[in-house]
């Protein structure tokens, strides 16, 4: 088979291209849109490393008129069109398969109100989600969700790709806090969908069908967004064990216990070689590590659960328990947590990441379960992530394109077996370009052609973000 | 215009009953399917009082294949159907409009299984919520969506209506703890929808799409629900103020300061008054009070947190607070809440109970403008409800029927006031058939035009659970 990095799709024809660029051009101003080589090879990756798709044109709306009108412009003249945020996304949901205009959203990034006695946010989807954060911590409140790429990714990103992150154990996903949706159709057409109010159920969930639609059924132009009260005290463990199963286990333990930590990360020996040297150490002969973080309102509460959380780990083999002692420490502990994956990249020159979730008691035997086809196979495979809600990534580590093949079929193993323990192909990251193929792996052929007429329903023109989230015409 | 209650649809033919009858006879045994007088009595009504609607025929499938074949036979014959489970919802989606099929999942009511490693429930959709409940709490886990019918109304039918409850304030609604589906569309074809993960984002959200869509996009034949460790430590206490507004200032200046109690239960004046004398006493010439409830890990954190929300509460006019000090006198506590909504049908001979939300903020303002309609208009206004969330039940008690056209007024002004606080009509029972002619209130034009197309995408013919959620032709 072909890998998703090697594929080519039909691209679109220079006049046409031309005429779109004529009709752009009256629609927005000339700052505003883009088709030099520079813009075009920056616009033509993302974080999935499943390959390089240069769009022809990219366009920066400032509104949500101009947004609308892109999308119209576009699909009058049959030019695709792929919306995109910051570009981290790790399945290729921001890649223009087939060139055409990319439609950035980074230039709508204001904060329009935050409402400490409503509990809510109205954000633009180009509104970095750590500048959420912070503007949220500011006055008393918190949001939730935290992908690793907090600092750089944006709300408009999260929410077409339903972003996860550590704290999801505790509180969810994105699609978890958004509200309402102004949401531009593949048509062009503008709808205010969802609320205002905490709670609501008028109507079909329109916001739960869109969030995590990956860009393929429109794009959010405003956000309103559910925060709640910040936890006033935050406590943060490194658990040293021996080996990442030992981990797996004590973590298993640690929840059926009845403890609800805000995160349990676990990082693999590989994870921890991946992150030595670059400012932190970790205590010699560590086979792996969890950062187990607790919030509440009382320090005597966070430091009882840590307790019995420790004695849980020790119990089953922790061989160390290190306890942030303040903001410092604690900070310095989730950077070395977001320098794996950075950190991984240097050990081999090349990486892929699946990002797999199973039921969460199988979570020690999914672990032991990769290493032995690591071995098995040849290949190095690093393992860590949010084990705590049974999503792990698993990064397969290799020399180059030679081993291609080699992590081809240790990639369709490795999602079989996820698939057969109960799990899903895909437990934050989303489908995009990465996974089409392997999206029949785990949904049965009924559900997948469902999803295709409703994306048809939506967009029946195909133009919007094509070739994503559904198996290809030469999938295996 | 014409009452929801007094309208009248069209009804099949006896012909087509006949032949309908006799099909649904070779599939079900005959204990499975009556059409006497007194069952079809007893399955006209549901809590809404909207109306008395007899179905012809109820059918009581026991498992899914005979879900499946009672659609599609009713899709082949052209008979109208309708799915129920308790009868206990409050918007009459469960009432056969238009006679013809009812199918109560009633009898499907299994547990299938509980893991407490996993946090998952598998669960049939005729199993009673408090069933759920007190199984999950039993291995120490905790299912938190409670709609005060939780001891008689089933989990199909929490998910059909995406039902609420005191706890959502901390802890959301049923679709935050629904993870995947087995769901018969309203063709009858089977699908499996979403995942048996706690995370996961493979493909569109169908599960989100169906939850809430009552009744009218299919039903699910089995349900795949996450549960959460069980909090330990749970305290409950009673705030009485003078007056509803005072209280409502109060709750909003709690979730100001930071805590996240688990619920915020208002009661005004009227809803005191029909709990009076049912076993339990108010402390003399309270004007409202509130059920303040705290859940966590530790007894020094909630009796902190309950310190800090009393002290708020005192400065701000409350007169009284009485804190549970068993599980006795907090059961009791319970059950005077519950007993808000028969306790207001003892007052007068006729309640509209109408489920509004607004922006948290705008409580203390929509409560003071409701009691203003209600004296304007002549008409007893109640007002309880999750006030922490910014759900309020508003009640309106009246003689008889020739005080209709002044309720319906009332009831219009009532859901006009709550959308241009930027609310909706209904925080968590659902459109249905009691507010379908309202949903124009909130919703603009193309977004309810949208959600007719994904009816007859999904349903073409119209005939599972027809006359339901979107404005009818005799609509204002």
């Amino acid at each position: 088979m072909t890998l998703p990095s090697e594929k080519t799709f039909p691209r679109v024809e220079p006049e046409r291209l031309e005429r779109a660029w004529a009709a752009l051009s009256e629609k927005l101003s000339s700052g505003q849109l883009r088709r030099d080589e520079q813009t075009r090879e920056r616009y033509s990756r993302d974080e999935s490393d499943s390959g390089v798709y240069p769009p022809d044109i990219i366009a920066f709306p400032e509104n949500t008129a101009q947004v609308s009108a892109l999308f119209k412009t576009c699909q009058a003249l049959g030019v695709p069109f792929t919306p995109c945020g910051a570009r981290s996304g790790k399945s290729g949901g921001a890649l223009a398969l087939r060139g055409g205009v990319m439609v950035s959203l980074e230039r709508m990034n204001r904060i329009r109100s935050l409402s400490v006695e409503d509990l809510t946010a109205v954000v633009e989807p180009g509104v970095i989600t750590g500048d959420l954060m912070r503007a949220a911590e500011a006055v008393g409140l918190f949001y939730p969700p935290d992908p690793n790429s907090w600092e750089f990714c944006t709300l408009g990103g999260n929410i077409a790709e339903n972003a996860g992150g550590p704290r999801a154990l505790k509180y969810g996903v994105t699609r978890d806090y958004v509200l309402g949706l102004e949401w531009v159709l593949p048509d062009g057409e503008v709808l205010r969908v969802g609320r205002r109010t905490l709670k609501g159920v008028a109507g079909y969930d329109l916001v739960g069908l869109f969030v995590g639609s990956e860009g393929t059924l429109g794009v959010a132009t405003e956000i309103t967004l559910q925060l709640i009260p910040r936890p006033r005290q935050v406590m943060t463990a490194l658990v040293i064990f021996d080996s990442v199963v030992a981990a797996a286990r004590a973590l298993t333990a640690v929840l059926a216990s009845g403890l609800l930590p805000r995160t349990l990360e676990l990082m693999d020996d590989v994870a921890l070689r991946a992150v030595a040297g670059r400012g932190f150490a970790f205590p010699p002969g560590a086979g792996s590590a969890v950062i187990l973080e607790v919030d509440g309102s009382t320090e005597e509460g966070l430091l009882a659960e840590l307790a019995q959380a420790g004695e849980i780990c020790a119990r089953l083999g922790a061989t160390e328990t290190l306890v942030a002692q303040n903001e410092d420490q604690r900070e310095k502990l989730w950077a070395a947590r977001r320098l794996v994956s950075p950190g991984l990249r240097a050990l081999k020159p090349h990486k892929i990441s699946e990002d797999i979730a199973v039921p969460r008691s199988r979570i020690p035997d999914l672990i032991e379960q990769l290493k032995a086809l690591g071995a098995r196979m040849g290949l190095l495979v690093a393992t860590y992530g949010h084990a705590g809600d049974g999503n792990l990534h698993a990064n397969i580590l290799y020399e180059g394109p030679h081993q291609r093949p080699l992590v081809e079929e240790a990639i369709q193993q490795m999602l079989k077996l996820t698939v057969e323990m109960g799990g899903t192909i895909t437990g934050e990251h989303g489908v995009g370009h990465a996974k089409r193929d392997y999206l029949a792996f785990e949904q049965p052929a009924p559900v997948i052609a469902l999803q295709r007429r409703l994306k048809t329903f939506f967009d029946p023109s195909g133009l919007l973000n094509p070739e994503k989230m559904f198996p290809g015409p030469d999938c295996f």
